[in-house]
């Protein structure tokens, strides 16, 4: 027997039928009554734009005016490309819009939330120009300005600021990528001369993938093992000369990465260090110092505590990637978008003409979750840059805010840039055989930023890094999360960062008790649309991953198993718990954002795409709410129908949201794709 | 209230617990008692390579010799590596590799067999190479064999056949890739001249993306629609001298599409014709002709039929792309785990020593199902290739072989290159900065392999043509599935493809018989690692959904709705049961292979990565099954957990896994991330 569906499960069919009653099939696009919002396109854009639109326009208009740099990268030598964005790197200093977040007694405008958003911005244009601007202005001035101290600061800023000195930052080795506690090079203080002595202790301890190593870079500031009459304090910074005269400089020695997948225009190298000499003054000493007499001494007692501090300084750099990663998207989602609502293929509603791209269910569900968390991912990053610039110009000096920013800005970075990957891939693949054109932008785009996911950090070595400021408020169970092997994992990048688990609490009881259905049948009878509905999703989802995960690793170190083997089994429930946090707090940012807007179309437009991300989220961890009894099956349906309707509802302002990104039209190229109007 | 999840919601708690005694936290490394299976790689190897193993070794033979030209890519200008290319393929063409699918008075081997396992293998190279063979070969050579007769096959196989005339495939148009029934190119029949005239007729009906047009190709088969005493006949293909001696041929302008993302080696090009003239005899006419009079006959009187026969003929062509994609994918997960068996990092479970990153369980969990899908697509391709085989060789006859092969060759090309795409990036990924380098493979394989997806046919309409298949048998009920717009929508590419409802149904039925619990409880009670139970799952959800959207598309044609539109709306449920149907037979084609192997260490080992694909498939969509009661939470739970058991049981064999895919040294590359020995 069991011809039949029905027969063997009487219940699909009910389900049938209600699915019948709910989805009556109906035209993807949407005629009848529904009056999508009037979007104000510059008025979309100024919200998005926020406190910085002047700094993103400057940067905007720079990249047009420099948009040769786009066809020089494709049509130009490995080494001329070089020169080139070395070139239009110098250029950009002069206009000031690289130089932001230094103290403007060197120059610099004291502003590091506008060196974010002008960091961002430049990422919708060409990639290689962005890490070299990154490399100079943000981890090589950088290290200068926050390790450094004033000695370092009146000797170097200025000429770096003017791109006349350039530098680089060498940190990762070929051996140690993300753990940067096992780094092999050592600087040993030579007493008797004043000098460290900086060499490459091991055959795979030399520094590797270093920007501006291979050509450009006059001095790197070296991160080392400290060792001072024999006693190791642990990773310094030091500034050393690595090349004079276009020689590499005594005691190192350089070779080029040559050609990687993308970023061309941006010479990586190794350095390796053989009794290199610098005198004592090199250390990048705000915290840590050796006299003059050879001995060491630091503000801060704790030698893990002094290395998370090296460390956390660095967060900026990870800030802007995080950035770079989500204006790269919206160059993809908006050539996609736009050649979805030129392009027509097959007569699917018509006998003669053919339909628009994105008139087609699977067209729109391709594209427009990802503009959606385009959007969703812009206000995210927009809160972690302003609590970026308040930590790091002592507007907010609370240690626990600093903290939760490193951990906040660690997530980011992750999300951001995998999404970047995303977006890109299926933008290429919506736009067919023309997004594969070089004269078009994806080539670029994807060879350039696909390492994104890998630098500043390996991403998935990051949410590593959310989940131990996650599982910092469990410790307690652990007698000591150290010995869960978790420092010890994520130790290298990691930065002390503590999520108070309490807050999660207080907010999704605070949420459960504005629902309707009270506390017991919340999420049955809340509306899928309700943002608190959403958001209690979210928050419950958090909280239960990491009370669960917490559990676990304590039953595994409980049971006397190796603390590090129990938490390698329970890694990606681990990474599970950061996504889930990290999703809370996105989706916490637009819903924020969208609230703190005054009634009118922009607000309606931005509700939509807010209730489209929540919702793609939710559905595509439905299996998840479903396994923990917070979807039934019956919802579960609904959530996917509710958003193929949002999709529908959005089609028609589709064009207005992808022109609100603000992409300059020169920086899509793409005249195919995106009509030459 | 509220303060604790317990409260809210005790069963947590109870999972919890459950899940505690069912999953004790445990090193993520297996010692104990567990054996793995020896693996004798040279005995998987020749599982593997099956009936064509010397094929397959005599063109890893050929790669390795010519392996220089993984480092042109890099290294050489664009211009002079076009010429390399054409070099290489010359070459290849020398030793017979990419004859064997012609027939043997042409100087070929008359083994189609032969032909998809030697143009498969190549794709372990560089993949200029393998799409300039594809085009050359199996595009153009495979259009005059199978659409010509005698007096073609006569003039051009023997030298297109040693490569010392080439020829272009020029279908795709640029404004119309998918839709080949609406392409813009007319061939006027002049009976006075007894010529055709062959003429570009709208701005966007020039031919695009036209591989060897741009320099190399000096005819090209044209497809046009054909007139004759002004009338319509349809889409017929033409042999038109494009080029000679270096330039544009009368009547024919040309122009380079430039640099793209990858494949720089092959010269697409774009091609207009204005009033380009042919004789008569330029028509392969196999399927249809104009006489002497000028009067026009074919063999086959539907025109619509006429052009799916016509087009039906070039399936090897997507055969081939799937499978290139499924070997390029064997490239990328080979360097990644052996990059993951070397690497440490960080001191997890021992307090000097890093672990290795195969030992972590994200890290088996990133690597391992795609590793056990490499496996799988493998042996489903085997079986789209003999198939292959017999229809083109005639050995099998029967038109509904030859249509379901269509529709699974189409689903097969989807899932290939779409698995091709997720490999490289994750495998990026997973080698980190180290994965980034032009030296090693993953830069060429990403940029290179990216269009896969979209040529030959775009793998979302692709997966329409499969759900047209599927649909044909409920047509009944639609009166018409023209009606539907569905023909029309996936006219151009589609062939008249039936996948026998009934089939399924009685595999299902058979299955459940043989599974415990009766007809109810299937699902409960049978062992994850059944695969019966397994093959029940993919055999439900897929006859569920074909079901589900037959009946959604008729109750809105039904209710008078446009069908286009009705289309529209529900392309994301017609494009799941696609995906339903090729995910069953993907696994039905593994499942058949392990239980044809004789009892031994080999066929365990296959057994285990069959089992992990088996329940990866499952676990992605394990919503969907728990919305369709056929997982409950427990079991899904249990999914999960055993995914997890499977990798880790996986992981000491790991290295003999990806040995056995023989993947020559030489193609690896990346001595940095594999090792020198």
């Amino acid at each position: 027997m069991a011809t039949d569906t029905a027969t063997s499960a009487p219940r699909e069919t009910a389900d049938d039928i209600r699915e019948a009653a709910e989805a009556p099939a109906a035209p993807a696009t949407i005629k009848g009554d529904y009056q999508p919002p009037a979007v104000d396109v510059p008025a979309l854009t100024a919200i998005l734009d926020g406190e910085y639109a002047e700094v993103r326009q400057l940067v905007r208009d720079n990249l047009v005016e420099h948009e040769s740099i786009l066809t020089d990268a494709e049509e130009m030598g490995f080494d001329e490309f070089r020169e080139r964005v070395k070139e239009v790197v110098q250029e950009l200093a002069a206009t000031g819009q690289s130089a932001m977040g230094f103290p403007e007694e060197y120059g610099g405008a004291g502003d590091i939330g506008a060196s974010i958003a002008a960091f961002e911005t430049l990422a919708l244009g060409d990639l290689s120009v962005l890490v070299k601007v990154g490399v100079q202005f943000g981890l090589f001035g950088g290290a200068v300005l926050q390790l450094g101290t004033k000695r370092h600061h009146d000797r170097y800023l200025e000429p770096l600021i003017k791109g006349e000195l350039l530098g680089c930052f060498a940190m990762s080795e070929h051996g140690h990528g993300s753990n940067v506690q096992a780094l092999e090079t050592v600087a040993t203080y030579d007493a008797e001369a004043g000098e460290f002595s900086i060499s490459t202790t091991s055959e795979q301890g030399y520094k590797d993938w270093i920007g501006n190593a291979a050509l450009h870079g006059e001095v790197a500031v070296v991160f080392a093992q400290l060792r001072v009459a024999g006693e190791d304090h642990g990773v310094h910074a030091f500034v050393v000369p690595i090349r004079v005269d276009g020689e590499a400089a005594p005691g190192v020695r350089i070779e080029d990465d040559g050609r990687k997948m993308g970023l061309n225009g941006v010479d990586n190298g190794k350095l390796w260090f053989d009794d290199a000499r610098v005198p004592r003054e090199a250390l990048l000493n705000r915290f840590g110092d050796v006299d003059e007499d050879g001995v060491y001494s630091s503000p801060i007692e704790s030698a893990n505590r002094r290395f998370f501090t090296t460390i956390g300084t660095l967060v900026q750099g990870r800030v802007c990637v995080g950035g770079g990663g989500i204006n790269a998207a919206k160059v993809a989602i908006t050539i996609a978008v736009k050649y979805a609502l030129r392009r027509r293929q097959f007569e699917a509603t018509s006998e003669d003409v053919e339909d628009i791209l994105l008139d087609y269910g699977q067209h729109q569900r391709r594209l427009l979750p990802l503009l959606a968390r385009t959007y969703a991912l812009h206000f995210a990053q927009e809160i972690v840059a302003r609590e970026t610039h308040d930590v790091f110009t002592g507007a907010n000096t609370d240690e626990g805010d600093r903290r939760r920013l490193e951990s906040r800005a660690a997530g980011t970075k992750a999300l951001g840039t995998w999404h970047c990957t995303r977006t890109i891939q299926e933008g290429r693949e919506a736009c067919g055989g023309a997004g594969y054109l070089a004269a078009n932008r994806f080539a670029a785009l994807k060879a350039d930023s696909d390492i994104f996911t890998t630098f500043e950090g390996d991403n998935t070595v990051l949410m590593q890094l959310v989940a131990k400021g996650l599982l910092t408020d469990y410790a307690g169970g652990f007698e000591d999360l150290d010995q869960l092997g978790m420092v010890r994992f994520v130790g290298g990048l990691a930065v002390e960062t503590v999520v108070e688990r309490t807050s999660v609490h207080k907010l999704f009881s605070a949420l459960k008790d504005a629902l309707p259905g009270g506390d017991a049948k919340w999420y049955e009878e809340a509306g899928l649309l309700d943002p608190d509905y959403q958001l209690a999703m979210l928050r419950f989802r958090e909280e239960h991953m990491i009370g669960g995960v917490a559990r676990r690793l304590k039953r595994g170190v409980d049971a006397g198993h190796n603390p590090g083997a129990v938490f390698s089994r329970a890694q990606d429930h681990v990474i599970g718990a950061s996504h889930a946090h990290m999703e809370r707090l996105v989706l916490e940012a637009f819903v924020d954002k969208v609230r703190s807007l005054p009634e009118g179309d922009e607000r309606t437009a931005l509700s939509l795409l807010c209730d489209l991300h929540a919702l793609s989220v939710i559905e595509s961890d439905r299996a998840w709410f479903m396994e923990h009894g917070r979807l039934t099956v019956q919802r579960s349906k609904a959530v996917t129908r509710e958003v193929n309707a949002l999709c529908r509802r959005i089609r028609p302002i589709a064009g207005e949201l992808v022109d609100a990104l603000a992409v300059p039209r020169a920086m899509l190229r793409a005249d195919d794709l995106v009509g030459t109007d």
